[in-house]
């Protein structure tokens, strides 16, 4: 064996995935901000999936089949949801090999607040996370086709060096937002918590050829924390985001009063 | 107005949903358990959306029709999954008036510890608590389409009972999980917080008629924790687990240890 063999043996697994679908620009510019880095993965939805949370496919088959449209860079697009990819990624295509890190994104739109409940960029992270692999999910907050990623990929770049050289806890999660704002406007990334929001939804309701109703789903959002370590807050003061986040979703503070008050 | 009139307007409102459809042995087991103690307003999917997490619908519009499935009470199926039930119940059924409580289930099926992570139940539930509604989800350790929900109702019934009578935090939110046991195995509801456990996925490799390779989603559960105070060992040892659960997502833990150790 000689020594670049042995180097690319230890070289890191990066797991990358989204939830715009394998062809969004977003994805794209994630992998560029992590190449060289270490050998890529990238197993991503073959169709949009946006909203669809920690959704796994049980009732239909998966497929999952090679692309190669990442300048020879291994990726898969798969039938089912982010987090579908995720598990298939480790059973099917790194059969047992622990992903160093897995990166999801970078999601055409925010996912700071009450949006990583619904976020499928978020979920695909989660899943990661919860087989033990250090992992980020990356939004920014433009949504359009043709953002400018450049200030994102500084971010992905510095966070992924940062996961890839420091010992994190099992279970490490991070929720990166980055705002839409000019290389002279950007602040940095500042650690934050997860703000106090919520949507107000309003359905549009139309009515189809026939006369029958149907509703699109519409909603405002509310953020109703005035906190200044929030994430709402920091991007709205020109920084990134970044909220650690757990899956233990037990209320230990209610479960204490609870204990107390309740007879049971 | 008439005293009658009166304690109308003043009964409670009680949301149910489901995420397993609306003609679920389940909701039924739960809209009986829960009967006159208020006005129920039963809004659930039209087909099975298990493990549809906290998935919206928004690529597609959505249809609510109006269903005489449960002599008389008010009730209505939705096209999308168990979180859109939930918004759309607010804004077009009860347009704005808020219910008192929402209930999820029962569940065909466990939502203990990580599963909560997958669970339409759940997620219906937490989407009416992130709206301020105090929510409970139940589930059922029973697959089979003619389990016997006697004990759940009593569950049911119970913890409902406490939530209307009970000031809860804005944000409560229940995972309630009930044991396949007899009435002299059971040993009651005990409080609990959310166990350490993952699912290790096998898929199921399969070829289609075409040759073409097809995957099933298949898994075997792993508890990684040896705490007596989970909803696992609950159940494992004849009670009814009842996790509080929270929506902020946030480690703090970790976001305190990230802002010493991080220089950003």
């Amino acid at each position: 064996m000689n020594l670049s063999a042995v180097a690319k043996k230890n070289e890191p697994i990066i797991l990358v995935t989204n939830d715009d679908g394998i062809t969004a620009p977003g994805i794209r510019a994630l992998i560029e901000a992590v190449h060289g880095k270490g050998r890529i993965v990238v197993v991503a939805p073959d169709s949009p999936q946006s909203g669809k949370g920690h959704a796994i496919t049980i009732g239909v088959p998966l497929r999952l089949d090679p692309v190669d449209i990442f300048d020879g860079i291994e990726a898969w697009q798969c039938s089912g949801t982010p987090v579908d990819c995720v598990k298939l990624a480790r059973d099917k295509i790194l059969k047992g090999q622990v992903p160093t890190i897995c990166l999801s994104g970078i999601n055409h739109g925010a996912n700071h607040s009450i949006n990583i409940i619904y976020s499928g960029t978020m979920s695909a992270a989660m899943e990661a996370a919860i087989e033990g692999i250090p992992s980020a999910g990356f939004s920014y907050l433009d949504y359009s086709f043709d953002a400018d990623f450049t200030i994102c990929k500084e971010v992905v770049e510095d966070v992924a060096d940062k996961m890839l050289t420091t010992d994190l806890p099992r279970g490490t999660l991070f929720n990166v937002n980055i705002p839409e704002v000019s290389r002279e406007q950007f602040k940095g990334i500042k650690i934050c918590r997860q703000a106090n929001a919520k949507w107000v939804e309003e359905f549009d309701e139309r009515r189809d050829p026939h006369g029958k109703k149907y509703y699109w789903l519409t909603g405002e959002f509310k953020n109703l924390d005035s906190g200044n370590d929030t994430d709402v807050w920091a991007l709205e003061n020109d920084y990134a985001s970044l909220v650690p986040v757990q899956f233990d979703l037990t209320s230990y503070q209610l479960k204490e009063k609870l204990s107390k008050d309740w007879k049971l």
